[in-house]
């Protein structure tokens, strides 16, 4: 029997499971990379551990197996990723042989992890690892231009090679040169190292200096921005949202067509707003959409949502993609607080599909 | 203090970190999905639980924080994705005060649980929620699309959506379309269910009557194979390579020029493999490849690689693929064997693009 035993970032990210894997094995193989904490040498220090002379995985794995079909019970520790690469080496070469017994247990990858510490920057989100030499360079092109192309969040690591004791940055500057292309220079991207210290800044600004061999980064889509520091990916968290008397009164005028298209000269509130081009949602159809992303602000002493600093949906580009799709599901007043999701939805996809200057 | 505390599949996957957690709350709330284990209850019930009137996680959510602002400690406990929707709600609902302090404690995902279950279905992947209703039908269409070129693993959860208690297949038959379009009805597909039950089949017998609101699907890709009943993607054991002498004769003659091109009619050992359009390679420069996937077989009481039922590197399309590619790097005969990691990246390149009848 082997139990393949992912640790994870640090100990107290080991599952009980795992440890009670440990606790069980005779004997204990540990990975290239596997360096035992404090806490670990209580459980391993009481057991036989073998292949320390080792120096890849491979041969390590190969005596793991060897030791099974001997009738032991093995713990191989895994630092972080056991459900990538170390599983797949481990299937690989038991599956030579009828009588081995596998069992793996997953850790807390480093990718949760690093997004537990930058706040909640995952919607969908893709997993790369950039300098892996099994990846020919033209899949590897492949991987990025699409997940460039799909608004996935991008969990990248092994952001830069070593070969020979020289770092190899050619794959990070490939990756650089395909999301600034396609996402843009102020896509926003977190460099984690391993110490769990990390910095979020835009593309245009990564370098080469920032990143080392076990830095991860993660590449944010067009709906990620920072909230109060942390990295935050979709906003729509659903405030109640009460249909005021003067807003409801704007939308029967809209839904008769008597309500402003483009400026209103008459109006008694002019001007209201820094960049104002069209009058057409005087009243926010989105209202409250509880995100900072376009300017609205949670004002704490009152408790209220105000969109004084948002100009967003007063912009022409946005009108002009959100009235026809507004309009095919409006068919009452009341439609304007009852499908209040179904609107937001419309605003988030006019988000994804028009970049305003 | 507002503590999310992720739990992962079942009790036995909880982390250190977490419990010391739950150990130091004050105060308990559960997420609308979390139903504590056995295990849990020892940990919760000496703790005041509140929250559990409410029917959906904004209004708990909004009490933890304003429990949190009354000097409470709370652990706020999420049955497993508090990575990605749970801690972005929490900080948007908590950005708006400037005295909520925050910490976020990951869980073993269920993705990364599933992939311990199958084996090692991961290389590169992508993660997506499909029946997100904050996701605009067109967005997940694109995500859809862009991964499926992308050649990365996907792990889609959410596979159908529940409205009204009525199960909506459109964006699981959508994906399905996606998916046989790009990818080929061939292309393996896991059924994980939240029991840890699962079934690997093909894209093409894929249908509605196998999955579930909360099954997570693993979709493969084009190195996706089945190693002795488990999903393992990618498959690089580099074996020991001697450079046999008859290999070394053949190479000698390749790097001269003299070595067959097509069927060499007069060789002795015709006819000697089923499926034989080319003699090019006589000698498999990927020997030894150790990957089941073209035919090659381990054989267990010789100790030996054997790739009598591989046809593979004799098929005209493969040799037109490789050919160049491997004369580019082959600089002296010895190459064949110190450059095996080089020739194994051109043999992997050449399986994702030249697909056989």
């Amino acid at each position: 029997m082997i139990s393949l035993i992912g640790i994870g970032v640090d100990e107290g990210n080991i599952s009980f499971n795992a440890l009670k894997a440990i606790k069980d094995a005779d004997v204990i193989i540990k990975d290239v990379n596997f360096k035992p904490s404090a806490f670990m040498f209580d459980y391993i220090m009481v057991k036989e551990v073998i292949g320390d002379d080792l120096g890849d995985n491979t041969s390590k794995i190969e005596l793991a197996v060897s030791a099974s079909r001997e009738g032991k019970n093995i713990a191989f520790l895994s630092a972080d990723y056991s459900n990538v690469h170390l599983s797949n080496l481990l299937i690989n070469v038991s599956s030579k042989f009828k009588d081995v017994e596998l069992k793996i247990y997953p850790a807390i990858s480093s990718v949760d992890f690093a997004a537990s510490i930058l706040g909640a920057p995952f919607d969908d989100y893709a997993v790369i690892k950039l300098n892996n030499p099994l990846s020919p360079l033209s899949e590897i092109e492949n991987k990025l231009e699409t997940t460039a192309k799909s608004n996935l969040v991008l969990a990248l690591y092994s952001p830069v090679g070593v070969v020979d004791e020289d770092i190899e940055f050619e794959r990070f500057n490939l990756f650089k040169d395909i999301f600034k292309n396609i996402r843009g220079d102020t896509t926003l991207v977190a460099v984690v190292n391993s110490d769990a210290d990390f910095k979020i800044i835009q593309l245009a600004d990564l370098n080469e200096d920032m990143v080392q061999e076990d830095s991860l980064l993660v590449v944010g889509n067009s709906m990620t921005h920072l909230t109060e520091g942390y990295m935050v990916t979709g906003c729509e968290y659903l405030l109640e949202n009460p249909f005021m008397q003067s807003s409801r009164e704007f939308y029967e005028k809209y839904m008769n067509g008597e309500s402003p298209r483009g400026i209103d000269e008459e109006c008694e509130f002019l001007p209201c707003h820094e960049i104002l081009e069209t009058c057409d949602y005087c009243y926010c159809p989105f209202y409250p959409c509880a995100d900072n992303l376009t300017g609205g602000v949670w004002i704490k002493e009152k408790n209220v949502w105000s969109c004084m600093a948002c100009d967003w949906v007063h912009r022409k580009e946005v009108v002009e993609f959100i009235r026809p799709r507004i309009d095919s599901i409006l068919n009452e007043v009341d439609d304007v607080k009852n499908k209040h999701e179904e609107l937001l939805k419309i605003r988030r996809e006019c988000l994804l599909n028009v970049k305003l200057e």
